[in-house]
């Protein structure tokens, strides 16, 4: 079976799926998509590839999947890895719903705006009002890893490889490991695993270029 | 078993979760959370209900469960009701975590900021901004829905159930379904399902009182 990931350096929810598949080494290739040119907003991506206009999209003989967190399921389904056991199923899906809703959705945004965006375009007060948003969910997050190795259970799932995502990334965007112990451990929890590696490691980069959205 | 479900009404991510066991003719008992006077972000909520100081929260006799797209895939494993069938469950799972991200995101923080906020505390650039977030999600949904009478497949699914809710309520935040005639359409598909109710005759109404946070 062929497995295709199309995404791109800046994506944080394109690393998601390609950390995933990485630890569980599983054979997949990435296609580059070239999205701050509009590549994913275009109506061919649209209409053949995917209509939500976002990466990732994964595309295998049997499915074409996009949304991260549903990409975590199908490779969980997969290789049996990630997943959580029993209950811990449940604790690990709402952990990757809560980030897709309070957290990476926040700090995607800020990413976009504080960095991708030319300077002249950028929303002060949206972004402010972002950034008091990301802190609330870096709280709770932080809050959650006092104790914990992982953010569910003994050992990583979903959960861990969807909300760290945008965490490793260089630009600044209002984030430093020096202000959250808990989670600056849990990240070197994360990327002492075998075969971790950098999301700039796994994707090409997209940026420079006109930005049209964020990732 | 005993099912209950910590909500309120204007809380659309619970509206979820309650519409959902209310269709599948769930024995439940709603928990009146007071969220405007700030219950859900007490630290005796947090502590004993939620850390994430969100509802809904399902509390049976086995789990304690958050997060609405999370309640769905327990309410479907409860049931065998709203999963979708074959790869349809991963469609199922990716216009949930879509919504949770995209969609409902968009919407609950917007009727917050509209109309559960004092006019003098509105933040105007993030209204906007965020209008313009929710107008693309809601074109989004309008292409997907054109031909057809559910997100996925041939009946009612946890995608419809997860991004129907906001639209439903009455307050003004930007929606109106005569815009929208797709959408207006799929969401008299979904309340002409047996046994469908409206948010406020499922759950009581927290507001008015001071606001916190949005839902």
């Amino acid at each position: 079976m062929t497995t295709k990931l199309y995404c791109f350096g800046e994506s944080g929810p394109s690393y998601k799926a390609a950390l995933a598949m990485t630890l569980a080494r599983m054979d997949w290739t990435p296609v580059f998509v070239d999205f701050f040119a509009g590549e994913a907003r275009s109506p061919d991506f649209r209409q053949n590839v995917n209509a939500m206009g976002e990466c990732p999209v994964l595309v295998t003989d049997e499915l074409t999947l996009t949304q991260s967190g549903a990409i975590l399921q199908w490779i969980t389904d997969q290789t049996g890895r990630f997943g959580g056991v029993g209950t811990e199923t449940y604790e690990v899906l709402r952990w990757v719903l809560w980030d897709n809703h309070k957290l990476s959705s926040q700090l995607g945004m800020l990413r976009f705006l504080m960095n991708f965006l030319p300077p002249e375009r950028r929303p002060g007060a949206v972004i402010e009002f972002t950034q008091g948003r990301a802190k609330a969910a870096l709280k709770t997050l932080e809050a959650h890893l006092d104790g914990r190795d992982w953010i569910v259970g003994q050992e990583v799932t979903n959960a861990d490889l969807s909300c760290c995502s945008y965490l490793y990334y260089p630009e600044p965007f209002g984030f430093d490991r020096a202000d959250w112990p808990n989670i600056d451990r849990w990240l070197s929890n994360i990327s002492a695993l075998p075969g971790w590696r950098h999301p700039y490691d796994l994707m090409t980069r997209a940026f420079p270029g006109p930005p049209k959205e964020e990732t």
